[in-house]
């Protein structure tokens, strides 16, 4: 087990995160845990050797980030007497991760979490940051707390088994890393090491996962609550992706939404002359290479409906939506853009 | 409107506490907020000369304290269109502010909260400090977070007509603070004006809550997350008293079981030798100037009932219960009890 960050967070707490070679050493850490409650759904659990009893094991899928959810595991805590110096272990994908860090956050005021993402997604995106939550009211995380990890332990070995189609959902997110980064090594990596990364080698995803947080990290330590607007620059692509995936009843996967968002983005900031057309050249070729082609074009029957999604984005502040342009590699931009260059954006160009 | 505190808690946040003279100063300042949603509950709310639309006013009474109004906020909040920037104003005693506080730290995240306590209690006890929550399972205050408010609003004016019982139980509070003060001012200030205090003169009042916040302030902000045990000795007679109040179906006041509690740890402490005689008097005499006399025995036969009670509160900590007990003014002490102790204390002394 290898530590790989110390990621310093808001009132001077800090999560950990490790790198695990396999799932044996995953369960060897676990079992040294003392008092704790397992987290998980029916797909993630499958990777594990063994589950504990008292453990609360959730059905898959978006529609189960529930406060019923939630009530399972604060049952399941006060069941086994557990008490605030007792750990909540998450295992599995961003849904399960974020009601167990919820329902962490709330049992007793606060409980000991500790977070094993098992899709791509989650690894890259979902586990750092301290960003909790569940849908209410047919709103995406209209109920959450930040409350970060004390420890988040990656096994890339997790990865061999998830579906294509979520591995691509993470690779989304990956190339939006790349995007907001101010360095090269993510982008490049992301160029040379196109093969081994499909083909999911345990090398590959792990010199990835570790590129990439490393942009994440960057950018969430500089605004720990989200309150400074620099961490709003990891919304690149959500506003516009977002507000497809609801237009589509969340049938498309987040980091496709979020890949779709960016083409947009960078059709947006092209036509304000705010970003730059080498750059988009090359950011729209990335996205190639990874298979996102910016498709669904929304036509102009539904752009009312599109808009309105938009509108509900629960990133509005004062009523002005704001959107993540760019001006460069690593050069996030937050822009308020009219109805027409929103529909200019969405209309025109994939 | 005159700033009493600035109290600095975790994280640089800060809460602002206010002296406010009249319900007419309070009805200003209120409606210079911008977007904001009252939070209040049947009792609390006639003080107020108007109540806004989209207010969520609950009845009154512990059993509220549950998930149900919560969502009764949440949904309160959602259907004015609040944001993150948007102001939960809870405006009542503990039960209103603790439900309007744990709201307003999970909606969308974190909105911005701004407190009205309107009981003695909740303006010497509940609205500092950060702590949220609601009951569940049958467990006190089991769900919860730490969200401080940015803003503490005190009308002295509110307590002309709170009910005696309700008065009275703010003063247990007030008591224990004189207790744990290292300095004399509040204990004198309650020998020397209990006339005053008991006619509810509005400035012996006023002075009362600023001595009495100062103890509560000094504590809070040497362990704001509860966690270095300073903070524990808050808990002076909790302990002993919740369990009474349990025992008793919640039927005596949170400040007579405290003020029962502190009888039952002076009573402990001097058994052990670890309170001295002189400072135990000083505080009985102290307890019983504002009519707090220790009665309620337990009997042999319920004393297994009790204890069960003692080891269900939620501050224990790997499975033992830890007693405030004092070794002389300000100098709190946190003390395990085996059950011989408790049940001398609890059965010999009064």
């Amino acid at each position: 087990m290898e530590r790989i960050f110390s990621v310093p967070l808001k009132g001077g707490t800090v999560t950990d995160v490790y790198m695990l070679d396999t799932m044996g050493e995953l369960a060897d850490v676990l079992s040294e845990q003392g008092s704790s409650i397992l987290i998980s759904d029916e797909n993630a659990s499958r990777l594990l050797p063994s589950i504990p009893g008292g453990a609360v094991i959730i059905p898959p899928g978006e529609k189960e980030k529930s406060w019923e959810s939630v009530e399972k595991m604060l049952e399941g805590a006060a069941s086994l007497s557990l008490a605030r110096d007792s750990v909540f272990v998450g295992f599995g994908g961003g849904v399960v991760l974020d009601l167990a860090a919820f329902a962490s956050s709330v049992y007793m005021r606060g409980a000991r979490l500790v977070l094993v993402p098992t899709t791509l997604l989650s690894m890259v995106d979902a586990t750092l940051g301290g960003k909790t939550g569940f849908d209410y009211l047919g709103i995406k995380n209209l109920v959450g707390t930040f409350y970060p990890a004390e420890s988040v332990l990656i096994v890339p070995e997790t990865l061999r088994t998830l579906p294509d189609s979520e591995f691509r959902s993470g690779l989304g997110e990956v190339v939006k890393h790349a995007l907001l980064s101010e360095d090269a090594r993510l982008w490049e990596f992301l160029e040379s090491s196109h093969d081994l990364i499909i083909a999911r080698d345990r090398d590959a995803l792990s010199e990835m996962i570790r590129l990439s947080l490393e942009v994440k990290i960057w950018y969430i330590t500089r605004d720990p609550e989200e309150k400074k607007g620099i961490r709003s620059a990891l919304n690149l692509g959500h506003t516009f992706g977002h507000a497809l995936e609801s237009m589509n009843g969340f049938s498309i996967s987040h980091g496709e939404g979020v890949a779709w968002g960016m083409h947009k983005a960078l059709a947006a900031g092209l036509a304000l002359g705010l970003t730059p057309d080498d750059f988009a050249a090359r950011a729209l070729s990335l996205l190639r290479l990874y298979g996102f082609n910016g498709d669904h074009m929304i036509p102009d029957g539904r752009f009312p409906a599109f808009m309105k999604a938009i509108r509900s984005d629960k990133k509005k502040s004062g009523g002005s939506v704001k959107f993540v342009l760019m001006e460069g590699q690593g050069k996030p931009v937050l822009t308020a853009l009219d109805d027409n260059a929103v529909k200019a954006a969405v209309k025109g160009f994939n």
